[in-house]
């Protein structure tokens, strides 16, 4: 690679900012120059450690001319301005999902993107994880024949608190959200949506009208029927599996063992140490190769960066969920109007 | 055992016919003393290889005097009038599921059969296997907490011949009835069912407007969600697990290895042999198990075996899977009524 | 199949002898018509279950003219005269292992059991066991390459009675025989045998001047490197594994699982139930498969039963290992002398 | 950590220097101030990923004043003399093993390393790797009860070439010898070493007296047997097992996934993709904590690197190994004289 590294302006520097800043620094292709956050400190001890200058002020950061890409790790509801300014600066921009809990604001800021003309990518991580993509691969190179069924089992290790909840948007928006992206990287055309929740352990999520427990059936244009399981705990670790079924076989992703070591005693055999209990962890590489993706996407290169409108239909399907869910009926969708 | 053996007249020579023959041979508490058949041939073989008088009319069957108990393994459309017959003549009867297709016939038949208080057993086989039945243990015994969810992936080797699709009474009366039974071992008391069913790979299935893909989520009263996920068809053999999940964990069945061996080269490693591809294998040991339970049940012992309403159960549940299907809404059922 | 069935003089109704009278009485091929034990009781209890005269000399059922063919499951002590009387008489016979611990006895035997010309089986039941048949034929039909190393791991579930160990012929007569014999199904022509013991746990091992653990390595003519790991006690079951490594890959055997259920939880994942702890569970298949293939032999049709000189070599192979273990040096073997 | 961070001299920049460079470069509490190889452009390449002044004569570097440590992954026969020099300079110095061919060179420069009271510690990465140490960790926590047998498989995917293994010393001090460190690693008191070996797929092997297959039993004190199986060729990858089995169970390590992804089809079930070919991606997170073991060494700290009585420890067992399979009997070996 012999371009000059792509500076990125970083806004947020929460546990996914500091995420990023970690990728940013490592990469030779990406530079940190400018890191933005309100809470000051939080900028200052980033810049510490990757260098960069800071600023409580994002406006200072995307305007500062030395920044060729921003990377937004802010809360959701600064997400939709961020973007928007981003783009009428003609910075690329890969953004934190969802774009926002409020559909009305994404179309809002729809047909802006789209003239734009800037690249928009939505950090959809799962998408990029080496297991979830090589499946994909091998689904759309013909291995398992027609994909009949996709099963997604994506179960939390503990629930979020209480505060957390009230705010999140709900369970589909919030921690499914990730899975309908994962869907529709198997089958982006999906047109039917079906969700059941229940609230069986968790009283924040009772307290809020949540649900702490799902199951989502999804049916794409294809007849291909995707089906996914949600549960806001896992006594045994972050547990992230999928099987994609098809005419000629299956391809399924395991969890992630954090250890190759096994016991057997008379008490039970083969028994392996708990999987990892976070997410920052399991998806590691995932968000290397997000990154990666992002660089190639803003240098005009082939990309395989999830964009605006797949951060948009994600939202979608949440929304069909949630509606699903309330009326106890299947929702309609056309994520291609 | 000091009783002496239970005398069945098996009614019905068929392919579960047969296996049930054998396994009556092969008890010490059970005999085979008469067989029915129309096709009388049929009759005759199994007797050939079992003892046993034969007949081509089970009406001589059941009042021969020489039975204790009957089997029905005879054409679904049979089952309630032998069903009827056999409670009238005080004799306990172990049917094939389901009662029958069509709901009206068994809840006409089911005043009959309660106020009788002749034992009738309803074959369930799979939930006599001794992997399921050990995870109902161990939930029941409190191992995982409170159980939250329940997956069932079951899937057949291959769609059934399009004429029997026809007849078959579709997918869900057909196939899922097995995993509504499985449900209800777990959570007897279903109170919402979502079904959605696809075509996507069977002809048969399109012609005759059945589905050979399908997806149920019910919901139990205490909250804790099912999902059910079915195909006709499956490339590397007959395709039953299981995963209970509740608060302190997860008990999971695998499906079963055809053998120990693994095979591991440049191209793969740890490639085992295809899964049985028939259910009499898969579930022999099952089917022994139900027989034993009925002859405990018919002897007055305590037994597991699922019963008349159990049967009933599982099609109510069916029947409102395909309205539900059909309806493309969530149906709300009351099994206790 | 329509020969009658072969008739058998079963001697010793010991815990091999009952599951030898099982599987007689069980095959279509076979049938029980006398049974001889010094302890009159032991004959009369597997009568009753199984039919067949009784008595309690042994030279009264062989001179019966009553049978075609003898099962010799009595005391080591007995096989070398039994063996003797039946070739003598014309009586094909299948004799459980070992020939006898002394070699110089078996030798004596050898040239009258070449004479005679009657088949004698040996009973080395592991080689019937269907995983180590497969992996066998599938090494000889080339699907790893040339094969290069063997790996056995032997141990059985708990040591034997110090009173056992003492009569035994020690390990590699005892136990590790089955190994030896299993090493020969694989690479028949063995040249070297380097033999370590050690007594590391029990007591009765330690006090007759035996091993309790012990690993044992075989050179094949064809340069191939043989390992046999055992040893007396398992805390997790009975340990039988095995692994056949060539050019082109490996082929494993697994332990058998008692059952298709894991758990997970926070301590743990994926743990499985203890293995088997008991042989004749374990082996249940590889019991019927012998007889099977002794009736063929009986009947002079293709067997793959193990015969008189492959019972010779496991004893060669161990009296090797014995004096390798004691000289603390490599021992040379012939086994086609 | 506040110390400054420690200041290394690499001498050797192969393919283990630029793993060692890299982890160096990565380490906050490590810097890389000189690079030493004959081969200038190698060190010059080195330095302009990492830093670092070059020079071609490891003199220099050791002598430059700039340096706290040394880090040798130069060729084996210069590690002698450069372990020598180091510790009379009063620098730290981690070695890569072995290191010499000859034990006496080794044992004239014994005295000297003791007298001089410098840490030395030598290059068993496999003692570190997180999966092998877990074992080794919860073994002396007496979670199997007292270690009986240790078995320790270990295949490299592809054999060296022939003119490596011309110099290489041979399969026991070349390959071998991290087994024996491993044993050590959990049974330090080796008293007795027996070895087979034979050619059977490698002309190079053939050709220089050498073995491509080799099978080493080692005697603990204890009485508790290690038995080391090795190929010089794999073809599913790099294999590396190994199994500690006690009197209250068994610890196991697995190989290392390269996927989480399986495949299950008709012609077999749950294939995962072959193993790592390459030892520098299977050790990777061994070297990075070999690294920082040694820095705590060289500073003075609790430490678990190994250190030069181990890197003497494991060329005898070698030596022994070779003189083993060649006069074909069990050589006594004291490792503490």
């Amino acid at each position: 690679m012999t371009q000059r590294p792509l500076r990125f302006g970083l806004i947020g520097t929460g546990r996914i900012g500091q995420v990023h800043a970690v990728n940013i620094a490592a990469s030779p292709d990406a530079e940190l120059t400018w890191i933005a956050d309100p809470f000051l400190d939080g900028a200052r001890s980033v810049a510490a450690r990757h260098g960069g200058a800071v600023t409580d002020d994002a406006e200072r950061l995307l305007t500062s001319g030395e920044i060729d890409a921003v990377l937004v790790a802010s809360p959701t509801p600064t997400h939709v301005d961020l973007i928007a300014r981003s783009v009428d600066l003609g910075l690329p921009v890969l953004c934190e999902k969802p774009i926002d809990l409020d559909i009305a604001r994404v179309d809002a800021l729809r047909a802006r993107v789209a003239a734009a003309g800037v690249p928009v990518a939505l950090g959809f991580n799962r998408r990029f994880d080496p297991a979830f993509r090589s499946v994909r691969d091998r689904v759309a190179a013909g291995e398992i024949g027609e994909l009949e069924q996709l099963t997604i089992i994506s179960r939390d290790p503990a629930a979020p608190p209480a505060d957390y909840v009230a705010v999140s948007g709900g369970i589909f928006r919030d921690m499914t959200i990730h899975d309908f992206d994962m869907a529709r990287s198997f089958l982006p055309d999906i047109v039917e949506v079906s969700a059941v929740g229940s609230a069986v352990f968790d009283d924040g999520a009772r307290r809020h009208g949540d649900f702490d427990t799902a199951v989502v059936t999804l049916r794409a244009a294809s007849g291909a029927v995707v089906t996914i399981i949600n549960s806001r705990h896992s006594a045994y670790g972050y547990d992230q599996r999928l099987e994609a079924f098809g005419a000629r076989g299956a391809l399924s992703v395991a969890n992630a063992p954090t250890s190759l070591v096994s016991l057997s005693t008379s008490a039970h055999v083969e028994a392996k140490p708990p999987y990892e209990n976070f997410f920052l962890e399991r998806y590691a590489a995932a968000y290397r190769a997000e990154l990666e993706q992002f660089i190639a996407l803003a240098r005009g290169e082939d990309s395989t960066s999830p964009g605006f409108e797949d951060g948009r239909a994600a939202l979608l399907l949440a929304d069909a969920a949630l509606r699903s869910a309330e009326e106890r009926r299947v929702v309609a969708v056309d994520l291609r109007a």
